[in-house]
């Protein structure tokens, strides 16, 4: 699968580097650091990850989503994954919230794109021990939502493909849910004894 | 331990009889149903459940607090242990959130005593499954905050005791993130395939 990434940074760097050893295409794209975006492998403009993808993930900052979208070019169509949360600029709170969602936002800047809520409740320092530890049994789940079932589909193969287990929330609008979540596996990750190297999964009894 | 149990329906009933088969000393009250109450074990009035417990499990709908707490008397330096989440009277949406969670206000109303959210993220219909399976490595997890310490220790070791890992997630203002955290669970409990026999645990790899 041809998978353009949005923002190159700590989540966008390594899933992309992940579905890259998964075998997928994968171009990156939009990082403070052309030398990194080198080191990465494959990369090009916002515009050039979008064209031709079967998926884009957007992994930028909630304050550079305008920006990177100004530069995609035509989304019309797209599957976009996306785990940008709804930050304020030191990252402190949700800027959107309860009676809507980053998710929603995001879908109204972009109507004609397809977008799935995924992969933002994973500390990105969780990442390649999961992908590494992916022939394991009982993988660690990661929720996703979204409007479009086939956009849906394409988004739970790239979570199989990072070694997690995908749970399909329903409609993006759980994404008011989901996003708060994040915010506590944050919490848990961050602020608690532990360390980042945070999963989940839900256990059916 | 002597726990009084204020509002005995499904969430209070699975659990003051699980802390019960613990060995605890449980006194159920509030209930819509006098012969249910009676069924349960012992049980009086909201003011004699509360007397004398080391712990106050509230466990009504939102919209009975004011009332419940009317009937309970001083619960001045008392444990209350929370899972009655601020929803609407048709169950559909949180009333309080984002810049507050109910386990606040419900700080606010009764500022003398100390308030742990909990047991709100599991529903009741895995309770006594969990606790069936208790010798189990691994049990499913529930989150809980507060800002009183001997209080947490207190709800932790009742978390223990209904067969959960209990995990501190920090100070009460964590319900902001807890309570729609809730309502996802709900939303795979009850609108998404495989029941509401459902857990989780968060893992460390």
């Amino acid at each position: 699968m041809r998978i353009g990434i949005l923002g190159s940074g700590r989540m966008g760097a390594k899933l992309g580097t992940i579905w890259a050893r998964a075998g997928h295409d994968v171009l990156f794209s939009y990082s403070r650091s052309p030398a990194k975006l080198r080191r990465l492998g494959n990369s090009g403009s916002p515009a050039q990850a979008a064209a031709n993808a079967a998926a884009v993930l957007l992994a930028v900052h909630w304050s550079r989503v305008d920006d990177v979208l100004s530069q995609a070019g035509d989304l019309s169509g797209k599957t976009i994954v996306s785990c940008s949360l709804p930050m304020n600029a030191d990252d402190t709170e949700l800027v959107v919230a309860h009676t809507s969602s980053g998710a929603e936002e995001l879908a109204r800047k972009i109507p004609a794109a397809h977008i799935v809520s995924a992969f933002s409740t994973v500390p990105s320092e969780v990442l390649l021990a999961v992908f590494a530890a992916r022939r394991r049994k009982n993988r660690p789940n990661v929720v996703y939502c979204g409007d479009e079932a086939k956009s849906k589909r394409v988004v739970a193969r790239l979570i199989r493909d990072a070694g997690f287990d995908p749970l399909d929330c329903g409609p993006l609008r759980i994404a008011r849910y989901i996003e708060p979540f994040t915010m506590l596996v944050g919490q848990l990750a961050y602020e608690r004894p532990g360390g980042p190297e945070l999963a989940y999964r839900f256990l059916r009894s």
